[in-house]
Protein backbone atom coordinates (compact mmCIF):
# COMPACT_ATOMS: atom_id res chain seq x y z
CA UNK A 1 0.00 0.00 0.00
CA UNK A 2 2.32 2.89 0.91
CA UNK A 3 5.15 0.87 -0.33
CA UNK A 4 6.28 -1.23 -3.22
CA UNK A 5 8.29 -3.41 -1.28
CA UNK A 6 7.05 -6.83 -0.59
CA UNK A 7 7.60 -8.04 3.27
CA UNK A 8 10.23 -10.27 1.92
CA UNK A 9 13.00 -7.93 -0.07
CA UNK A 10 13.66 -9.75 -3.82
CA UNK A 11 17.60 -10.93 -4.52
CA UNK A 12 17.48 -7.84 -6.26
CA UNK A 13 16.02 -5.56 -3.72
CA UNK A 14 18.57 -6.93 -1.13
CA UNK A 15 21.60 -6.38 -3.71
CA UNK A 16 20.49 -2.99 -4.45
CA UNK A 17 20.32 -2.30 -1.05
CA UNK A 18 23.92 -3.81 0.41
CA UNK A 19 25.68 -2.26 -2.85
CA UNK A 20 24.01 1.25 -1.47
CA UNK A 21 25.67 0.51 1.74
CA UNK A 22 28.73 -0.59 1.14
CA UNK A 23 29.98 3.52 1.21
CA UNK A 24 30.72 5.63 4.70
CA UNK A 25 29.19 8.37 3.07
CA UNK A 26 26.01 7.04 2.20
CA UNK A 27 26.34 5.28 5.39
CA UNK A 28 26.45 9.18 6.99
CA UNK A 29 23.99 10.45 5.00
CA UNK A 30 21.17 7.68 6.47
CA UNK A 31 22.56 8.78 10.07
CA UNK A 32 22.23 12.33 9.30
CA UNK A 33 18.26 11.86 7.93
CA UNK A 34 17.93 9.85 11.17
CA UNK A 35 16.97 13.08 12.99
CA UNK A 36 14.87 14.39 10.17
CA UNK A 37 14.39 15.61 6.92
CA UNK A 38 17.39 17.28 5.39
CA UNK A 39 18.67 19.21 2.20
CA UNK A 40 21.02 18.52 -0.30
CA UNK A 41 23.35 21.32 0.62
CA UNK A 42 22.26 20.53 4.46
CA UNK A 43 23.58 16.81 3.62
CA UNK A 44 26.64 17.85 1.62
CA UNK A 45 28.07 20.29 4.69
CA UNK A 46 29.72 17.35 6.44
CA UNK A 47 32.22 15.88 3.45
CA UNK A 48 34.86 17.98 1.65
CA UNK A 49 32.93 17.00 -1.57
CA UNK A 50 31.41 18.60 -4.71
CA UNK A 51 27.53 18.76 -4.64
CA UNK A 52 28.33 16.36 -8.10
CA UNK A 53 29.96 13.64 -5.76
CA UNK A 54 26.77 13.79 -3.38
CA UNK A 55 24.07 14.09 -5.73
CA UNK A 56 25.61 10.67 -6.96
CA UNK A 57 25.75 9.11 -3.62
CA UNK A 58 21.53 10.52 -3.35
CA UNK A 59 20.42 8.85 -6.57
CA UNK A 60 22.45 5.20 -5.34
CA UNK A 61 20.58 5.75 -2.29
CA UNK A 62 17.22 7.14 -3.54
CA UNK A 63 17.51 4.21 -6.13
CA UNK A 64 17.68 1.32 -3.33
CA UNK A 65 14.85 3.18 -1.30
CA UNK A 66 16.71 4.07 1.53
CA UNK A 67 15.72 7.88 0.65
CA UNK A 68 12.65 9.64 -1.05
CA UNK A 69 12.99 13.48 -1.87
CA UNK A 70 10.04 15.44 -1.87
CA UNK A 71 8.39 16.40 -5.50
CA UNK A 72 6.32 19.47 -4.28
CA UNK A 73 8.90 21.63 -3.03
CA UNK A 74 11.40 23.73 -4.50
CA UNK A 75 14.32 22.67 -2.18
CA UNK A 76 13.69 19.19 -2.39
CA UNK A 77 14.24 17.54 0.79
CA UNK A 78 15.50 13.76 1.33
CA UNK A 79 14.36 11.57 4.27
CA UNK A 80 14.98 8.45 4.74
CA UNK A 81 12.84 5.19 4.08
CA UNK A 82 13.68 2.14 6.13
CA UNK A 83 11.99 -0.12 4.68
CA UNK A 84 14.77 -2.02 2.93
CA UNK A 85 16.87 -1.19 6.06
CA UNK A 86 13.81 -3.76 7.94
CA UNK A 87 14.89 -6.07 4.64
CA UNK A 88 18.50 -6.17 5.80
CA UNK A 89 17.70 -6.82 9.53
CA UNK A 90 15.08 -9.48 8.23
CA UNK A 91 17.85 -11.17 6.12
CA UNK A 92 20.74 -11.44 9.11
CA UNK A 93 18.32 -12.74 11.40
CA UNK A 94 18.49 -15.51 9.78
CA UNK A 95 22.57 -15.46 10.74
CA UNK A 96 21.62 -14.88 14.40
CA UNK A 97 22.33 -18.75 15.22
CA UNK A 98 25.79 -18.39 13.48
CA UNK A 99 27.41 -15.83 15.69
CA UNK A 100 25.39 -17.35 19.11
CA UNK A 101 26.12 -20.96 18.50
CA UNK A 102 30.26 -19.36 18.09
CA UNK A 103 29.69 -17.98 21.60
CA UNK A 104 27.81 -20.92 22.97
CA UNK A 105 30.97 -22.89 21.95
CA UNK A 106 33.37 -20.55 23.35
CA UNK A 107 31.66 -20.75 26.28
CA UNK A 108 30.91 -24.78 26.21
CA UNK A 109 34.80 -25.26 25.94
CA UNK A 110 35.68 -22.69 28.34
CA UNK A 111 33.34 -24.60 31.07
CA UNK A 112 34.97 -28.00 29.54
CA UNK A 113 38.55 -26.16 30.61
CA UNK A 114 37.76 -24.95 34.08
CA UNK A 115 36.38 -28.05 35.04
CA UNK A 116 39.55 -30.34 34.00
CA UNK A 117 41.29 -27.93 35.92
CA UNK A 118 39.06 -28.35 38.96
CA UNK A 119 39.45 -32.17 38.90
CA UNK A 120 43.21 -31.90 38.78
CA UNK A 121 42.70 -29.45 41.42
CA UNK A 122 44.47 -26.38 39.72
CA UNK A 123 41.70 -24.18 39.45
CA UNK A 124 40.65 -23.80 43.32
CA UNK A 125 41.39 -20.31 44.41
CA UNK B 1 40.84 -13.15 21.12
CA UNK B 2 39.28 -15.46 19.05
CA UNK B 3 38.09 -12.79 16.28
CA UNK B 4 40.62 -10.15 15.03
CA UNK B 5 37.34 -7.57 14.89
CA UNK B 6 36.58 -4.82 17.58
CA UNK B 7 32.73 -5.05 18.91
CA UNK B 8 31.96 -1.81 17.31
CA UNK B 9 33.02 -2.79 13.62
CA UNK B 10 35.33 0.28 11.60
CA UNK B 11 33.89 2.41 8.72
CA UNK B 12 35.87 0.45 6.66
CA UNK B 13 34.79 -3.26 7.76
CA UNK B 14 31.36 -2.43 7.17
CA UNK B 15 32.24 -0.86 3.80
CA UNK B 16 33.65 -4.33 2.92
CA UNK B 17 31.04 -6.69 4.62
CA UNK B 18 28.51 -4.77 2.85
CA UNK B 19 30.20 -4.77 -0.46
CA UNK B 20 30.28 -8.50 -0.03
CA UNK B 21 26.92 -9.39 0.69
CA UNK B 22 25.94 -6.98 -2.38
CA UNK B 23 25.62 -9.98 -4.53
CA UNK B 24 23.07 -13.11 -4.57
CA UNK B 25 25.84 -15.74 -5.36
CA UNK B 26 27.66 -14.84 -2.52
CA UNK B 27 24.57 -14.70 -0.09
CA UNK B 28 23.53 -18.46 -1.26
CA UNK B 29 26.82 -19.38 -0.54
CA UNK B 30 26.59 -17.81 3.06
CA UNK B 31 23.36 -19.31 3.37
CA UNK B 32 25.07 -22.79 2.24
CA UNK B 33 27.49 -22.67 4.70
CA UNK B 34 24.97 -22.42 7.79
CA UNK B 35 24.30 -25.93 7.43
CA UNK B 36 27.52 -26.82 8.22
CA UNK B 37 31.69 -26.41 5.93
CA UNK B 38 31.91 -27.37 2.83
CA UNK B 39 33.92 -27.78 -0.04
CA UNK B 40 34.29 -25.33 -3.01
CA UNK B 41 33.55 -27.74 -5.91
CA UNK B 42 30.08 -28.62 -3.29
CA UNK B 43 29.99 -24.79 -3.41
CA UNK B 44 29.89 -24.42 -6.77
CA UNK B 45 27.90 -26.86 -7.69
CA UNK B 46 24.75 -25.45 -7.51
CA UNK B 47 25.71 -22.59 -9.91
CA UNK B 48 26.07 -22.51 -13.72
CA UNK B 49 29.72 -20.82 -12.86
CA UNK B 50 33.41 -21.57 -13.54
CA UNK B 51 35.28 -22.87 -10.53
CA UNK B 52 37.48 -19.22 -11.38
CA UNK B 53 34.39 -17.48 -10.85
CA UNK B 54 33.39 -19.23 -7.89
CA UNK B 55 36.91 -18.38 -6.11
CA UNK B 56 36.37 -15.11 -6.93
CA UNK B 57 33.81 -14.99 -4.91
CA UNK B 58 34.95 -16.94 -1.86
CA UNK B 59 38.23 -14.73 -1.73
CA UNK B 60 36.05 -11.67 -1.65
CA UNK B 61 33.90 -13.31 1.67
CA UNK B 62 37.22 -14.29 2.73
CA UNK B 63 38.75 -10.61 2.60
CA UNK B 64 34.95 -9.07 4.11
CA UNK B 65 35.93 -11.77 6.85
CA UNK B 66 32.15 -13.76 6.06
CA UNK B 67 34.20 -16.94 5.59
CA UNK B 68 37.44 -18.45 6.62
CA UNK B 69 39.60 -21.62 4.90
CA UNK B 70 41.20 -24.24 6.80
CA UNK B 71 45.04 -24.47 5.91
CA UNK B 72 45.43 -28.10 6.91
CA UNK B 73 43.24 -30.25 5.06
CA UNK B 74 44.30 -30.70 1.35
CA UNK B 75 40.49 -30.34 0.19
CA UNK B 76 40.53 -26.53 2.10
CA UNK B 77 37.01 -26.52 3.72
CA UNK B 78 35.04 -23.35 3.49
CA UNK B 79 33.02 -22.27 6.58
CA UNK B 80 30.91 -19.26 8.18
CA UNK B 81 32.70 -16.61 10.05
CA UNK B 82 29.84 -14.20 11.59
CA UNK B 83 31.14 -11.87 13.55
CA UNK B 84 30.58 -9.38 10.56
CA UNK B 85 27.43 -10.50 10.04
CA UNK B 86 26.86 -9.47 14.22
CA UNK B 87 28.27 -6.17 13.26
CA UNK B 88 25.43 -5.85 10.33
CA UNK B 89 23.12 -6.24 13.06
CA UNK B 90 24.31 -4.29 15.06
CA UNK B 91 24.72 -1.65 12.35
CA UNK B 92 20.94 -1.82 11.31
CA UNK B 93 19.55 -2.01 15.00
CA UNK B 94 20.14 1.43 14.84
CA UNK B 95 17.60 2.12 12.06
CA UNK B 96 14.89 -0.02 13.88
CA UNK B 97 13.39 3.02 15.39
CA UNK B 98 12.72 4.44 11.83
CA UNK B 99 10.67 1.80 10.59
CA UNK B 100 9.14 1.16 13.73
CA UNK B 101 8.07 4.67 14.16
CA UNK B 102 6.66 4.48 10.01
CA UNK B 103 4.69 1.67 11.37
CA UNK B 104 3.28 3.84 14.09
CA UNK B 105 2.30 6.52 11.97
CA UNK B 106 0.61 4.76 9.26
CA UNK B 107 -1.35 3.14 12.54
CA UNK B 108 -2.10 6.31 14.57
CA UNK B 109 -3.22 7.77 10.78
CA UNK B 110 -5.87 4.39 10.38
CA UNK B 111 -6.87 5.36 13.99
CA UNK B 112 -7.62 8.31 12.98
CA UNK B 113 -9.53 7.67 9.56
CA UNK B 114 -11.90 4.64 11.85
CA UNK B 115 -12.27 7.30 14.44
CA UNK B 116 -13.42 9.79 11.82
CA UNK B 117 -15.82 6.93 10.18
CA UNK B 118 -17.23 6.21 13.45
CA UNK B 119 -18.29 9.20 14.24
CA UNK B 120 -19.52 10.12 10.54
CA UNK B 121 -21.48 6.65 10.81
CA UNK B 122 -19.98 4.86 8.28
CA UNK B 123 -17.95 3.03 10.63
CA UNK B 124 -20.21 0.54 11.98
CA UNK B 125 -20.76 -3.44 10.19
Amino acid sequence: MASKRTPRASADELTSTFGALADPTRRAILAHLMSGEASVTELAEPFEMSMAAISKHLKILERAGLIARARAAQWRPCRITAAPLKDVADWVENYRMAWEQRLDRLHNYLSEVQAKEKKHGRGSK
